[in-house]
């Protein structure tokens, strides 16, 4: 039962702060979405921090499985499994009107020099997305598919970050064209 | 003279804000940071907003002029000059302890969501620096000294979003890496 309430509150916190951000997002507004009393957040969260450890953990996680499903019901060679993937993330940002981005980034910008124990977290998260992404370039590299001289884990981390920034651009421009000239430099003009 | 005292506001206003965020700096930090009476605020700005609009056109006032310097400072060939100029933010970040990263991909993040008059002003900033990315490439192309498939105006606007993101990644990781990373991947593996 506590668990539930725990959860339930991580998950009505998780697309307010999406939207508006740690900071700018009250206790009061994350209770009142989670229909949950105001008194009650201290006996599931120490503190705001440890609630934002406990959020980043909840996306990471979400993420990961949603990453897990995928893969699961697209069996496709490594590469071309991998451009899908970011073509459907790219297309629930298309649904979300280019608002929100990616919700690991915009905590890693905004939190990573005031929390370290948030940043500690967000630094895990990104590099399991990065780990992700470097197991299929692995797998392609072994099968003969990408350029033999690039390094699957570092193409990997390059690759992620430059998504980011265009997650970012996106937010500004409001347009789909970050995204898709990221996916252009990346799969046509650097793996091929 | 009210030309100066705002001038100050927006001096005093941006590394604090640079590090701690729009929506969690508050006035009267500002205000104490330039020696102003908390009152006059509302004098030289609107609004937080408007005051955040000036702040967005002054921090992209700065770069540029940055830019333009050390474009004159250094008359290089335009891709070893590009390289040059990103070595040397990259310099800046290692003495700040990877702390800050970029103020308006950080503004950006942020504000895009929360505000269309930021929004406005900050896609116009990271135009701009786009677009002084472009004129090199151009320039390179037209020396022959860039891969003649690559379009300017597209590779610069990707760059410039890779390196957002391994900015983001910087500030994650306090580390230099993932400038360094992408510092290669663009020069050596996609431009080559």
């Amino acid at each position: 039962m506590g668990k539930d309430v725990r959860e339930s509150i991580l998950e009505a916190a998780a697309p307010l702060i999406h939207n508006r951000g740690f900071n700018n997002t009250g206790l009061k507004e994350i209770l009142d979405a989670a229909n949950v009393p105001k008194g009650s957040f201290y006996f599931y969260f120490k503190s705001k921090e440890a609630f934002g450890i406990a959020l980043v953990d909840h996306i990471a996680r979400t993420l990961r499985q949603e990453a897990l499903a995928f893969c699961e019901a697209n069996p496709l060679p490594p590469l071309e499994r991998l451009r899908r993937f970011m073509e459907d993330r790219r297309n629930r940002r298309v649904q979300a009107g280019f608002v929100g981005g990616c919700p690991i980034g915009n905590l890693a910008l905004e939190m990573s020099d005031l929390s370290s124990a948030m940043r500690e977290r967000l630094r895990t998260a990104l590099s399991g997305v990065s780990a992700f992404y470097a197991s299929a370039l692995r797998e392609a590299q072994e099968r003969g598919e990408l350029r033999p001289d690039l390094d699957p884990e570092a193409t990997a981390a390059f690759m992620l970050d430059a998504y980011e920034g265009a997650l970012l651009r996106m937010k500004v421009e409001k347009s789909v064209e970050p995204l898709d000239r990221c996916q252009d430099y990346l799969f046509n003009k650097l793996l091929a």
